[in-house]
């Protein structure tokens, strides 16, 4: 049974719970299903209801619930799903509602029975802040959607591919996890940070910044602020979005990879949103047309006989000097950014808000189709809006 | 415990099934072998007992019973056989006959186990009405037979590729179920529509509408009424045709797909059901020796130095015209359709109605070949009858 | 729990042992460890001990005990290896000593388990006569030693390939069972059947009969009698023979195959045997190195720096002519054949019968290499002999 | 349970524990976790407590335990884990700290869960002298991390490919075991056994000696000494190196194997260890970027923008003819070879023991790069010393 540290946490953990809840924060906890944690800690593995009185009673609200150490209890879905069940029970019996976050790192394909006992789940290894590079550490490089061993060092395509074809068992209440964004953290350039973003948001994973918020630079600062995108990520519909095809382009980097896709989904409103994801290392015109972007429609069906216009979801985007401003603190973000604490992304798309749909960048006809120019390492994400019909 | 909803139902499902029964239907019901059934309605696991005794007493004819919301209980071919079995001995504890219709997508080699314990069995993930596109909500792409995640979106040629290894395993009382025929669905072409409907039929695939046979288009309504090819799915014998080769060709479509086969199986009269299927973008001459088609035999067999009459099972087909009349009402299908619930496929083929064998269209010398000229994304379908002996 | 069939066996199975015994024959009796055959007569499963008690009531010498309608009871070693030691341990329990032929296709990998209860034990779907032929029904066709579905129709090569890396698990009390010989059945061509013999009898897979023996063509009935070859199979060491190189040729056949192989093992005596096997569609001369024939001695070892008499072990085989008359009676076997009923193969090696060491054809020298010519679909087979040393 | 065979051990075992002991031998023991030892002997399978107080009452110091004749009780992580946990805690149990060398091929992902039991656990089929050379009885050839069987005549580059994601779940008190050194067994080169004691050395497997000491070459004797080399394996900080990358080059050898590695790992001291594996079949300049050494730092890092010092680890490796000298005891290895069983590693490091460091020969500039020549089939191991800064 877990006991807190009376040296680091000489007043106890509800004291930290009290402090973060009087600052407008939650309160995230984290633990293992086995005998220790990852560090070497202890672990929940067999005393989980007594560790979920001890969460609750400290006002936890957020449960990180990792797999190390847990004795060889894994290999099947069932026995999986019954480890990590024990502690959805126990944080259930507590009556506090708290965010349970499976972090089994895929195994026993998680995305497929996760839904069942928590609100979100990993799907791969850990993430690193490589956009495309191959690690020995994270042996399942390819798009296997069933890794016996997830590992780590696992890079953002990597996990981008395992994620393809999981969408369909996420939704309203229970999440692919896709990691932690790595946006502000180590070399990735300012494209790859974007597509980093926009594929994570798309995908409905949770947003979980990986970067010191403390020593964070003014691009990353503005991409982590870009209020179109994560409205897609909060849109009330929570369907993510889908694969549509994936291609080998001759461009390749230094690690052989180079591949372009196009992802699609439905909006809560009606509208689409489309990314056109670049992998090779040269700046390429990509093109995706309605009817794959509509994959699902038929000829003659609304979608592929109306007129789309089309916006980007990264116009619009604070510049460098302001995001260096905000950060200093010489300028006030009031206004400017949109803060969905106040109102929910939900809220603000039904008031059209300017600040959740980008900028109008041109108009698919029926039939027709979106072209964009996609830098090397690089994305770009649109929503698309049907005109009035007249 | 499923209990019906007063809303949808005032008067209760009995009232349901006394309609459709008055009008020879049977009734169709659905439940899932989970917590929940996809749609996110109640599912039967733990209460197959009561479920069960309630379908019975509202008189059903036939279960569907899915696989979501499973909690973890799959991964080997035991705890599925158990999940499927539960509701399978609950049903015959009823007395009441019951068609049972298990449907876990392929999952834990169902093909394996489920004719011990249902009348057909799912292979594969859900059908969509396309004929090769592959789809990342599908990622079993290949000729898996034993894929952990089945998924959706999964293209005609992409199941009936799984289904070739699983023949030996069907027969009376117990059959691969290929899913719906997309058969007036969407944007198939004719001859796409009409290779789907002859493969299921030769390996015996339940023959489930997948349109909406309210709207349904002429053409499609005349391969649905294409008796000839029906006989072959619901031939006494019931020996699902086996695929003797396949190769890929040259002429690949727009997803890189381009493989022609060669299908071929017994029938009880001792006739013999062939197809070629073309899956390349161009018509072209396909040929079957008769080695082949009689793959198991050895030279000098009957089979081999035997002279065959072929016929075209498409043959005779119901013109548009005459189609449109009979959906529209203005022509009666008395005698010119074949009707099965009045006279069994068995004893038409017994009383050689000229319905049920196509058209002849050639003969095979001992030891030579049939050819045919086969249309791109399509397939030929052919009963070879052996010429009397002198 | 089985019961006779009174009408095929109005005089109960006793009478049937009695009269084979008295005829010196072995009576074989073949069950399922599943509710039903594959014929769909009952099995044994659930009622063993009943079954062995029957069986050995009735003097049954031989149990084939195969795997359908299993009740989703395999999947991993441990469910499959419970079943199948169920019915182990009831025979033991009989005393009566009763071969064990375990046949549950290779499923759960069990030429890893099988040696502690069986005595053999099949590692692959059903053999068909057709030398490299791939064919759906036996969908892993590649070098899978872990089958999840091992199916029927597979071929010669298929089921080698198979049976490579398996010998390290057999040996005196347990065997690889690589299936009944197809010698006599079908086209396969002559040296395509001696082929065929040769591996078999190398990895020591019991020699059963798969042609109808009141109907064997003399060149059939001959390799069935070449006892040089059956001396190989039931040599004292029983150490199965070592598959030391596969490469691919060029002149593949009709179905894209073409592999050449060498394969090497040791014998009791102290000689070695050695099999170029060649897949090819072109007869070609062939090469094995001393180091690859003695792959596990190093550089100046004994083997190494021998010379090794080269002694064909089809030479001397039984001509047609000859054959043809023993098999219709016009002239004795007695001597010309050799009996092992009489005189086991390791009395007659021990004796130096001649009959049982092929023909001397050459010689290898200290770090030489044994070539021979080898014909499409054939092999060639050695037995190594050192010279005495000076 | 087991008993001590009263021939060969007229006096038991008790009397072999002390004469070992009293020349300062531990003793090992060796058992199966099953029916039999490979070798046929009796295995502890059931009766685990019995013989661990048997090896306890015997001293004990160290328990190899095999996996032959297992029961089926294997194919998942759990059913593993619970027939070697028997053992881990019957050991624990008799109070005596006895090494638990678990053994079972790295079956059922060894490597994931052995830490929690064990503190060595094999991670593939047994180890043969060979470089790369395939063998049909180690049928996992590839990078498999997960084997289903892993066989034996596993080759050097085999065993070592396997190891290179598992690394991260080791560390002090638990190792990947890679299996015996071949070094002095059979023809390897001098250069093949300088290179399989090199990676041995810098994953930390257990350097357990494979070779016949009695009947040492003399460049395989120094190979054994090389002290620098050794002080990587046993350095405090005990952190596996990772396989930064692998190429493949076009001078294959006669196996069709060529390929290249670069391997990195930190030390306890913030030195860095450099692997440079040359599997090809020349000599070929090799190329390491400061930016892969340091695989996890990013631009701007001190890892990167330091000047290294470049320790060759193979420099003063004693001559053969002092070898010889040491062998036949004509000299003494007093003060020439490193004593470690006198001085820790450690305490050598921490006293700069220059017989630990290798010798000088080159420096790397900040983003700069370290080149060395590297034979065929041989490697090159550095230890790279960060320079003192302004």
């Amino acid at each position: 049974m877990l006991v807190p540290d009376s040296t680091k946490f000489p007043n106890g953990m509800k004291h930290v719970a009290d402090h973060l809840h009087e600052n407008d924060f939650l309160f995230g906890m984290y633990s293992s299903a086995g005998e220790y944690t990852c560090a070497g800690y202890s672990g929940s593995l067999g005393h989980e209801e007594d560790d979920a009185a001890f969460f609750a009673q400290n006002e936890v609200d957020y449960l990180k619930y990792d797999n190390c150490y847990n004795r060889g209890q894994f290999g099947s879905p069932e026995i999986s799903f019954n480890r990590y069940r024990a502690m959805s029970e126990a944080l259930n019996k507590t009556g506090r509602p708290i965010f349970y976050s499976l972090c089994n790192w895929g195994q026993d394909l998680t995305f497929y029975w996760g839904s069942g006992i928590a609100n979100s789940w990993r799907i791969s290894g850990d993430i690193t802040a490589d956009f495309d590079r191959p690690d020995s550490r994270c042996p399942c490089d390819g798009d296997e959607y069933d890794c016996a061993y997830a590992g780590f060092h696992c890079s953002i395509m990597n996990i981008l591919n395992k994620a393809a074809p999981m969408g369909q068992n996420a939704g309203t209440g229970g999440w692919n996890d896709l990691d932690c964004l790595e946006v502000g953290v180590g070399n990735l350039t300012d494209d790859e940070e974007k597509a980093h973003f926009s594929m994570w948001s798309i995908v409905k994973s949770p947003m979980v910044i990986g970067a010191d918020v403390r020593n964070l630079k003014p691009s990353s600062f503005s991409i982590y602020s870009q209020a179109s995108v994560l409205a897609i990520n909060q849109d009330p519909a929570g369907i993510p979005a889908v694969r549509v095809w994936k291609r080998s382009v001759p461009e390749t980097d230094q690690y052989g990879q180079g591949e372009i896709q196009l992802w699609s989904g439905p909006l809560d409103n009606g509208d689409r949103v489309v990314a056109l994801l670049n992998g090779g290392m040269k700046e390429r015109p990509m093109v995706a047309y309605l009817e794959d972007i509509f994959v699902d429609s038929f000829l003659g069906s609304e979608e592929l006989t109306s007129t789309w216009d089309v916006y980007d979801l990264w116009a619009n985007r604070v510049d460098n000097m302001t995001a260096s401003q905000i950060l200093d603190g010489s300028r006030s973000a009031n206004g400017l950014l949109y803060n969905a604490t106040q109102t929910s992304y939900a809220d603000g798309l039904k008031a059209n808000d300017t600040r959740l749909f980008g900028g109008r960048v041109g108009t698919i006809e029926p039939y027709g189709l979106l072209n964009a120019t996609v830098p090397a390492h690089g994305g770009g994400l649109f929503r698309l809006r049907r005109q009035a019909q007249n």
